[in-house]
């Protein structure tokens, strides 16, 4: 079926991102994405032409709303399974992004798929999850999405090292219970960690995620931000949130609080 | 002056902690102990028969603190300047702690004053700063509990993991913005961050403290625990403040977030 000038498949479906017209292909069943690729997205400083590249694009939800909603000069997406970084250039496609974005199918650990040396910002919503022999099945897009099956969070922040220029920035989001992997990793291939922001689901919970920005080449001296709470003391979104997500897409994201598979 | 059994110079007054009756002996002026060491005594987990080992003890306060509250069979403080450590001293025998409490006058990083491989937990609120050449004057006792002067967090994080036996553990509290410095030093040194505790003077504001557990040769995965907020909506201590606060020194600590110098 051929949907906003582009082909769907039977198990795809189209969610409007209620922001500024963008839609996005996803699957109807398996990884979809969720309030951390928002985050990310609203977390992540871009100034006016940047060249910025997605570790993992998955969907590609992370440049669709990076074109939207900044000065960025490029964005490129990469995505090492073919169907998923077929579906992501079909929404680039859909959204008419093709100037702005570019979707690449490849294994980010491939130098050949990025320019070294050249980002000025490297964004990444990485697998969380470290692949355990028994618990998942390796070879599915969602376990691909979620685990470290084609690649650990060693080579995801090691190509954003080799992506990034001298000074360029990295922002990251990731789970809280593996923030001494990350900056411990980060710190050592020479991204200092230097922003640092927990994202809670309400006031008393603990931290569910983590947002990092870092610098290549930075000085040790990290700066902590106030919580983002998504629910206040009722149960309502905050008004940080609203803000985030009515600019973005409440609807597809639907209460969602991370990524999700159905 | 004497006064409970010890002598009391002229430039020293002392505490009631509000606590089962235990004093402490403090500078009138200079550098007094906050709610950092309060927080510290109440988040490290003790266990009975415990042998602890306090690094850079200043007015022993932290070993007072756990003396009076837990199981532990012994627990050692190092204090590297000899009035203060004479004082702390002074303090034990005010509460007649010989038994449990030994106050030793050395460097920390001399592992002849301690015992390697032996404690159960190492206990520790390190100087917070760098040192800066110009800002501060590095001799004072109050620079030298501030600031990284006679020792760098380095040297207390590798002490520590000497002194530790295997699976022991480690108890710290530290400034956020050198977050990435500890638990990358941590790591480094062989003891894997465990447990991540904020400390937020209220819901909005950012963390100004940090509390980490770590365990000596301990497999990565951190578990991160709700913040920890000192004042609540109306500007009134949490219930579990006053809970730490009302076992130990609210008085003494007459509403300092961390400690201070006056």
């Amino acid at each position: 079926m051929e949907q906003f000038g582009v082909e769907i498949y039977p198990d795809e479906r189209v969610d409007d991102l209620q922001c500024r017209g963008y839609k996005l292909i996803q699957k109807k069943k398996g990884f979809s994405f969720g309030s951390d690729a928002v985050l990310l997205a609203a977390f992540a400083e871009v100034r006016r032409g940047d060249q910025i590249l997605d570790l993992g694009t998955g969907s590609g939800i992370i440049p669709v709303l990076l074109a939207a909603k900044t000065k960025a000069a490029m964005i490129k997406g990469i995505e090492i399974q073919p169907e998923i970084a077929g579906m992501a250039n079909r929404s680039i496609v859909m959204n008419k992004l093709e100037n702005k974005v570019e979707i690449v199918c490849g294994d980010l650990r491939d130098y050949n798929n990025l320019k070294v040396g050249w980002y000025d910002l490297v964004v990444t919503n990485p697998p969380y999850n470290k692949t355990g022999g028994s618990i998942i099945n390796n070879s599915g897009p969602v376990a691909i999405s979620r685990h470290e099956v084609t690649c650990t969070l060693n080579d995801v922040v090691t190509s954003a090292a080799r992506a990034l220029r001298p000074d360029g920035r990295f922002a990251v989001v990731y789970r809280p219970e593996r923030l001494v992997d990350l900056v411990w990793i980060m710190r050592n291939v020479g991204i200092e960690p230097k922003c640092l922001r927990f994202v809670h689901s309400s006031i008393y919970k603990k931290a569910h995620l983590v947002l990092i920005n870092g610098t290549k080449g930075g000085k040790p001296e990290l700066k902590m931000l106030p919580p983002l709470y998504i629910y206040d003391e009722v149960g309502l979104y905050t008004e940080e949130v609203r803000r985030i997500y009515g600019d973005d897409c409440r609807k597809a994201l639907s209460g969602s609080d991370t990524d999700r598979e159905s």
